[in-house]
């Protein structure tokens, strides 16, 4: 039997995904399960993009451009105009999720054994593209403690070497929820400037910042709008994750033209999904409103409701819909399998994402979990009664450090 | 500026896809284009697929599970049971396209300099995904005045060296129109065995075998059931290139396994194309047999009309809807640039894809194109007058060798 590759060895299971088929066998034992491990919104779609898809009026389900539908990359330039991104149709490739934007963008800037800075934890899907593209990722540890800021400039100025070709950033950030500050955001273009590195920024949860602070996007960073490529998606802004539509963004012709080539190799981005992104584009103002109105009160709920368990802390996100809590207990990936495997509350349990596959350094977040926010506040609520009794009888409970 | 990676640089433009910016210029200046370039049949999508897209009845279009939807994988175990392949759910993995499944088994199975036997000419894109994974592409020349045949073992023999992992062969073949024959088929089989190499097989026309010759999948093959790895997608047997669904099927669980963490990654397939999929599974048998009717009428039509033009040849393909032919020209590509630039006969041009780059052999193909059958007859007709006239007046004609 021949062998596995060295890559397909070494990515990782997907921190948020692999406990599935344990949910899964809990779900046939009958129980309930809180899923608060991924990022899958329970609100609902745009009705338009619901529609659009009924009123879907073709005979041919055929191929679309590989760069995405003209009319779709038009309509996009109008929406970042909104938040200040200045961008033409050109500078859009529609790609199949943000996940595909971020492939392709390694992909097509780094070469095997090249080096991205990312500060830790980080979407734990970033290392697998890296292994894909056969880049290595250096994190630069964030802590808790200080509520996931980004760590000084000398940090990774110290990391900086000749194989160093790009730094990433999410912003607002998964799994932390952090957003960073103005200051912060001028400190990375400066180190983007004096290293003429890339600047990946996956900004998909720009329409979820709760502060009142400003949102500052990668592209809007003067001076190194040929360093930046922007990672975007629809997925979360209008709870179509199943869609799987995204874009990769950039003022830089050489990797546009780069990206270009591997879109022609796989073709197109998904038709339909195209129809209900660019549909969604028409939603009623009050939709985006309503949402972040429920994200505000969920937030404030979920925050709140973790910090009152005994031994729980959870700085509180500025924005996206995650945060990253630190719990009671001696390794949060034994902790979260066994609330589906061996645990139960008048039968229901949660699944939480264990927050040790978004950090690259051993043993870091090894006593903290990602939740998102995602469920809504009676769920949530539910949750978190689940999850304080699952904290009192589980036998690998730590005491506080 | 930051560099683009080799691995950007190296990729090649997709020759079916590369001249359609031209293509877009002639439709500007009014000219009707026929796209003889693309497998993108002009066929109707099942009532049913489109129905079942009509019927979405969902608030939310959420992910799907990372391996696809299991009602649609326990559907399409019946639909390879009629092809006799013997599969179950779990040995189906759906993917984005037919695409994403090969990039996947590369990323899975094959590390940085391993290599792939491949006959030429051959599916562009596999190049593409080598590169993508780092594997290179070594390809044994099959020609068209032996109708494609597969060359003798001893040539594939003389290629095996430490560093081949995988035999990739495309049956019915995308872009020869060649089916093996169940001699060579064994021929493929006793290599993968004594070599131990894996057996990409890319399957997606099978629907489409125009002589009666059986149809040998891979997965017919004993004894090398844990070297197969079947690539299939639903784009061309239902004119659903769209909606870009596709599969990866093997018996290998260490090969799913490491797939699997390449799914997760990327979250999962398109939604809305699964349903569309799953539903085609329904289509009414007189959908398939019409389909197939068509195209043998088009293949007549086309290979008729071409050998009927002085100084072309085309052999006779025996599956799928492509053929590769050989013109008159100096230069194919220059040939298929100059139609869609320069070249009108009553406003109408033709649009082909060079078939150069359907080879790694330096200049290999370059008096050939690849031909999609996927017009009407009536196009493929007048597709055909303008072919004959645009070979007369071209000024780069290559006299018959």
């Amino acid at each position: 039997m021949p062998q596995i590759s060295e890559r397909g060895l070494e990515m990782p299971e997907s921190p948020i995904r692999k406990l599935a088929p344990l949910a899964a066998d809990a779900k046939k034992r009958g129980i309930k399960v809180y899923h608060l491990n991924i990022g899958q919104p329970d609100l609902p779609t745009p009705q338009v993009a619901i529609d659009a898809i009924k009123h879907v009026d073709r005979k041919i389900l055929e191929y679309s451009p590989s760069q995405g539908y003209r009319s779709y990359r038009e309509k996009l330039v109008g929406y970042y105009r909104k938040y200040g991104i200045s961008v033409t149709a050109d500078d859009i490739i529609v790609t199949c999720g943000g996940s595909e934007a971020v492939l392709f963008a390694f992909m097509s800037c780094l070469n095997p054994g090249d080096e991205i800075i990312v500060p830790e934890p980080a979407y734990a899907n970033y290392m697998a593209f890296a292994i894909s593209a056969g880049a290595k990722i250096r994190t630069i540890t964030t802590t808790i403690e200080e509520g996931f800021c980004l760590p000084k400039v000398e940090k990774f100025e110290e990391l900086i070497n000749p194989k160093t070709r790009a730094i990433l950033i999410c912003n607002p950030n998964n799994p932390t929820g952090y957003l960073y500050t103005r200051r912060e955001m001028n400190q990375i273009r400066d180190m983007v400037k004096k290293h003429d590195l890339y600047l990946f920024s996956d900004e998909v949860y720009r329409e979820y910042i709760y502060t009142g602070s400003p949102y500052i996007s990668a592209c809007h960073l003067e001076g190194i709008e040929q360093n930046v490529v922007l990672i975007d998606s629809v997925s979360k802004r209008y709870s179509e994750c199943g869609i799987r539509i995204g874009a990769l963004i950039t003022k830089n012709k050489e990797v546009r033209k780069a990206v270009m080539k591997f879109c022609q190799a796989r073709l197109s981005p998904p038709l339909i999904g195209q129809i209900a992104a660019e549909a969604s584009l028409d939603a009623p103002e009050e939709y985006s409103r309503d949402v972040y109105d429920e994200y505000v009160e969920r937030r404030k709920c979920l925050i709140d409701g973790l910090n009152r368990i005994p031994g729980v802390y959870s700085p509180i996100p500025m924005g996206a819909f995650y945060t990253v809590a630190k719990l009671p207990v001696d390794d949060s990936e034994k902790f979260c399998r066994w609330c589906l495997e061996e645990f139960s509350y008048e039968n229901e349990t949660v699944m939480m994402a264990p927050a040790s596959g978004f950090y690259t350094t051993p043993g870091a977040g090894r006593n903290q979990v990602r939740i998102a926010y995602v469920l809504n506040k009676e769920d949530l609520r539910k949750a978190l009664i689940v999850l304080r009794k699952a904290l009192e009888q589980y036998p690998g409970r730590a005491e506080d450090d």
